[in-house]
Order: structure tokens, then C-alpha cells, then sequence
């Protein structure tokens, strides 16, 4: 019995049946006596493991045939490098929306390799609420438009996908692949780093549609070439083994469940159960975001009275709600929704906040 | 009771040992209910368990203090791209020995960011040797030479290592990193992948000099960035977390064992063991590299008919001797005697050689 709850913002907690699983199953010896751990990975067995995953992701999301998907080592960061190195091409710079921070670092680290026009500013003030689309100025003539959907430290998201036309839309879904149904032909291309909704730390999926791989990339290191990785099967450098693994059993488990609707529904409730408890407490507790724009995977919140921030995060972790603490550029609190969230974790953390306030309010 | 023996190049098997302890601990609860698959990278227990690795390693190799090592995502190809870009500064050029397979790919990688100077070449003729150190050319003001000690392809080793003087020597010890004591100091920059004898497949381990972390870096991706990473400990992009549980546990597990003068000893016996037996099968078999250049951990042996090298293949297969085929570039076959493979797996390959020799000989 599970009286422990994960609210970090990654890595997330994984499925007690996901958990069990893995510890069956990795651990298995396999015709040629190794377990998932000592597997060739030019072999059958690990080679049947990464098809698997990449076709039920694919059955997942509804990826389109004429879009690859990768799975690279490393987290989101080193995409930021990427993502430019990858698709300039012999375009004169790129577009970037900025809506945060997470945003804000994709931006800085691809002004390192183009000229990057910000096609909408964050102004950051309250309610936070994500740059209007109608404000958005994008050049024709950039490589691409790139956008951070859900913004995981500031706690924002968008409404809704701007209209890029021509230019393709990248976008990094880190926090938020999974938890919803997506319009995978709406992107040019996606990125998500494994540990918050696609198992471990280690890992990053890439889902890029075909004819962005032709673009000349003349210093992208060969490791992290969407196009020789693609054609290589995400094998052009050793892959992060364990977490392919732990995604394909995430990806079953989900499909399990009930697919993306049934994630988005849970989601949702999840979502609304906690923001609505913020909004009840009497302005003590106050999510700062605009309740359009508000996450619904990372909660931001605070208390009105900051003296009692880490009182709370001590009181919570003694009723084995974890990891609360808001991420460290803003201060306050976060609790994390992701899909391994069950709701009772939610409801427990609503209590939680209902006793704190009796004894501190 | 194990009777299977994995001889592949990579990924190695795991001791027993190690992969009973995994099992075990990083399924475990800790404080926070979260099992090792769920710690938040930033937090205190994934700290812990980095610090551990970071230390155990430096206590088995007697890393001076004024060496970083690092834990990054990703294989050595990754590496073969960032240490020219990490390291190049502002030198002309960069120097490589070639000596196979593998510093070709790094001299490949390389020549995309630097002007290379190839130091020695490799004739391919046999017997296979390793070009003579005699014969080293070595620019002064080249940023750094780089040598691949072990060959894991080709199946040879350096027998000795060369002396660059004040040109940081930089190696790739993917295959032998481990197998015997080292002298750190006598280099600018080590790495290595995990999957052979530091754990599994998705990290590589960098130790580099603290004075080469001063040179400028224009163009290296923010997650590969030494400097950043050393300064962050490792964690400048998301690390591969279980890869470096597991890589902690494999040097508790060498030190246990003895460290790495008890790893040296038993990898010469294991190695002294197949070569004699391959050259006491009366030209049955033979191992294609002059005897002081044979490697000790990758012995790339051949069939003097070659029409019985799939037949051997399978029959040492059923008996449970895995993955013995030779890398795709050469053929012929290969047995990879990394610290994992114990002596019996050896005897039950030389047993196994006897006994297809006596049925197809």
C-alpha cells in the first residue's frame, strides 16, 4: 500500500504496476541468459524491446507514417542544442516564444547557434498567463517557430496552438506529451524528456516529421543527427537501454488504462480538484497563474503568507506528500499532476492543505 | 546457478552480485517513498548515490584532486564530438593516433570540428598491430593527442603509452577502463561508456583536468559542456540516473573484489588462457595480432575456414556461450572478457573450441 506521493516535477513517480513490472521483467534472463541490462543493443532481444516502444508510441499518439520517432539519450536541455543544430538549415534564424522559463533557456541556447526573432514576450506579470497568439509576430522566413506548451516551473500553459502556416512548429512537450490527445501533423516537431510522463531519467523522445531531416546540419555532432539516428533507429550511439524499456512499459500501461482521453479526463479532475481547493481557501493558499493559463500537470501555488512556505512543505512531508517545494527560480509551492498521479494523492494533498490551515490560519 | 556467458563487446554482463543488489536496492523506498527510478535528480538521495559512485571511482583509480569526473548521458560517440569542441580552445589543431576501428570513427568525429594531424597510422596488416611509438609524429601546438588504448574491434591494445610531453594526452578507455590499476595523471582527459565495465548501456564516465576545462568552448552544447557540468556535478542536463546507480555498484563490487590489481590479474589469466588455447589448436584457430599487441579484453580470434564460422557460432550458442560473433566490420568472431566474465566462462569456451574442433577439424 502506497501512502507516499511524488508531487516533484521530475523525475515523477512511476506506477505501482509499472514498478512491478520492471522488477519482473528487466530482471528476466532471456534466451542468451542476459537480462535487459546486459543486452546487446545491435540484438534481437533489445531491438524487439525499441520496436515495441516506438510502435506502441506511435499507436498512442497517432503519429503519422511520414513522422520518425527517436529515443536519445540526455534530457531536454541538450534538444535545445539540438533542435537548432538540426533544422537551421540555410534558413537566416529561427522563432522562438518565450512563456517562461523553460522557454526562456531554449531561447538562450539557440541564440548560441541562429539569429532567434522571439515571436511572443512573456511579460511575467500577475495573473501569469502565456503570451496572447494574436500578438505573435513570426517572420515567413524562419527555420522554424518553436513553443514550450506547458511551461513547468512557471506553471502555465496554453490554451491553445498558435497558427504557424507554413513554418513548422517545434515544440517542447516535456511536461505534457502523454497527458492529452495531440495533433502530432500540427508539429513539425515534439520533444519530451522521459521522467515526468514516459518513465526515467536519461531519456528524450523525438518525433520529427520526415522532410525536416533533410536540412543540411554541418555541425551537429553525429551522435545527435535526427537524421542518421532515424536512420539507424536511435541507435547511432549506445541508447539509454533501461529508460526504452521503462517508456514502452509507461506507453502499455497508459494504452492499459485507456489511452490519451482517459489520461486527459483524469487529468482534468486532478487539475480542477486541487486549483479549486487553492481558490476555496480564502485567499489562503492563491495560485498565481490566470485560470485559463493555469498547468494542469504542475500546480503552482503559494501561501499568502510566505513565513509559512516551508512550514508547509515540512507539515506535507510528514503526511507523505513529497517534494512540494516550487521550483527554485520563483519560490512557493508546486505539486505535480503527472500521469502516475492517482487521484487519491491529490485529495490527500487537499486535506493536507484544509489541516494546515485550521492549525496555522 | 548461471551457465550462460555473455562475450559480447557491449553491452557486458553484470556480476550476479551486482545485479541481485540492483534488484534489491533500487526498488527500495526510501524516506520520500520514491524508489531510485523516482528521486528527483536534484534532491538528496540522488546526491548521495552520486557522490558515492563519484567517490568510489576516485578512491579505485587514485584520481588526483585536481581531476573532475563526470557522469554524462550518452555514449562514447557523443564524446568524439565533444572533446574536440570542449577542448580545441584556441589551437590550430588536434592530434590522433590511429589504430583501428574506433579512433578512425573519433578521427572522423574530430575532423568536423579541428584541423587533425594524424600522429601514427594504422597499417591493417598482420599480424595487427598498433602503430610504434617510435614512429609518433606530434605537432608542439596541437590542442591535445588522443589515443584509443583499446582497440575493441580490431582486438588490439597499445602496449605501452606514449609521451606527449606538454600536448594533454587524451584517451578513449571505453573497453579497459577498470580492467587494471591506471596513471590518471599521465593524462589530459579519460572517457569511458559504462556498458562494458562500469554497468550499463546510456553513460559515459569523463575525467578530465581541471586546467583543460579553462579553454574556451564557443559552440559546445550547454549539456555537454565540461565545465558547466563539472561545476553543476554532473547535472547541467538530466542525468542518467540508474546508469549511475548501477555504475556505483559496479565499483563497490571491483573493490570488493580487490580493486583493480586483482582485476588486472584476473583479466591476464583469462586472457593468456583463450590465446593459448587458440594457438595450441594447431592453426584450427588463430588470433589475428602479433602476440604484445593482443588485447586483453577483446579477443578477436577466426576459424582458419571460415565456412565453419556461423556453425561454430551456433554451436557455442547452445551451449550457452553468447554473442561471440566479431564485429560487423571484420567478421570472424570475438570474445569480450570484460571484468564481469569469470574464469569459468572462459574454460567453457575453450572447452567448447576443443570440442568443435574435435567434431569439424
Amino acid at each position: 500500500m502506497n501512502t507516499s506521493y511524488n508531487f516533484a516535477a521530475g523525475p515523477s513517480g512511476l506506477p505501482a504496476a509499472v514498478l512491478e513490472r520492471a522488477r519482473k521483467e528487466l530482471f528476466a534472463h532471456g534466451d542468451d541468459g542476459s537480462t535487459a541490462f546486459e543486452q546487446p543493443f545491435t540484438g534481437e532481444a533489445f531491438g524487439a524491446t525499441l520496436a515495441r516502444a516506438r510502435a506502441r508510441l506511435r499507436d498512442l499518439l497517432a503519429v503519422p507514417d511520414n513522422y520518425h520517432i527517436l529515443f536519445l539519450a540526455g534530457g531536454a536541455t541538450q534538444q535545445f542544442s539540438m533542435v537548432p543544430l538540426n533544422l537551421l538549415g540555410n534558413a537566416a534564424h529561427v522563432a522562438y516564444a518565450d512563456s517562461g522559463h523553460w522557454s526562456q533557456r531554449a531561447i538562450r541556447e539557440a541564440g548560441r547557434y541562429a539569429a532567434v526573432t522571439v515571436a511572443a514576450r512573456y511579460e511575467g506579470e500577475r495573473p501569469l498567463a502565456a503570451p496572447p497568439l494574436s500578438a505573435w509576430r513570426l517572420p515567413d522566413d524562419c527555420a522554424y517557430c518553436h513553443i514550450t506548451p506547458n511551461e513547468t516551473a512557471d506553471g502555465i500553459a496554453y490554451p491553445a496552438l498558435p497558427d504557424c502556416g507554413d513554418v513548422p512548429l517545434v515544440a517542447d512537450v516535456t511536461s505534457c506529451l502523454l497527458t492529452a490527445p495531440l495533433e502530432v501533423a500540427r508539429f513539425g516537431l515534439l520533444y519530451a524528456a522521459a521522467q515526468k510522463n514516459l518513465g526515467i531519467a536519461g531519456m528524450t523522445v523525438v518525433i520529427v516529421r520526415d522532410d525536416l531531416l533533410r536540412r543540411p546540419a554541418p555541425l551537429v555532432p553525429s551522435s545527435c543527427d535526427y537524421r542518421a539516428q532515424a536512420a539507424q533507429e536511435s541507435r547511432a550511439n549506445t541508447p539509454p537501454t533501461i529508460a526504452i524499456a521503462l517508456a514502452g512499459m509507461m506507453f502499455d500501461w497508459i494504452a492499459q488504462q485507456g489511452g490519451l482521453a482517459e489520461m486527459h479526463t483524469r487529468g482534468q479532475r486532478k487539475a480542477a480538484l486541487l486549483y479549486d481547493a487553492i481558490d476555496a481557501s480564502g485567499g489562503f493558499f492563491r495560485a498565481p497563474a490566470a485560470p485559463v493559463h493555469r498547468s494542469p500537470v504542475n500546480v503552482r501555488f503559494e501561501l499568502a503568507n510566505s513565513a509559512l512556505t516551508a512550514p508547509f512543505i515540512e507539515y506535507s512531508a510528514r503526511r507523505g506528500l513529497h517534494h512540494l517545494r516550487g521550483h527554485s527560480a520563483f519560490g512557493g509551492l508546486r505539486a505535480s499532476l503527472y500521469n502516475a498521479m492517482p487521484e487519491e494523492g491529490v485529495r490527500a494533498l487537499i486535506a493536507c492543505m484544509a489541516d494546515f490551515t485550521r492549525s496555522y490560519g
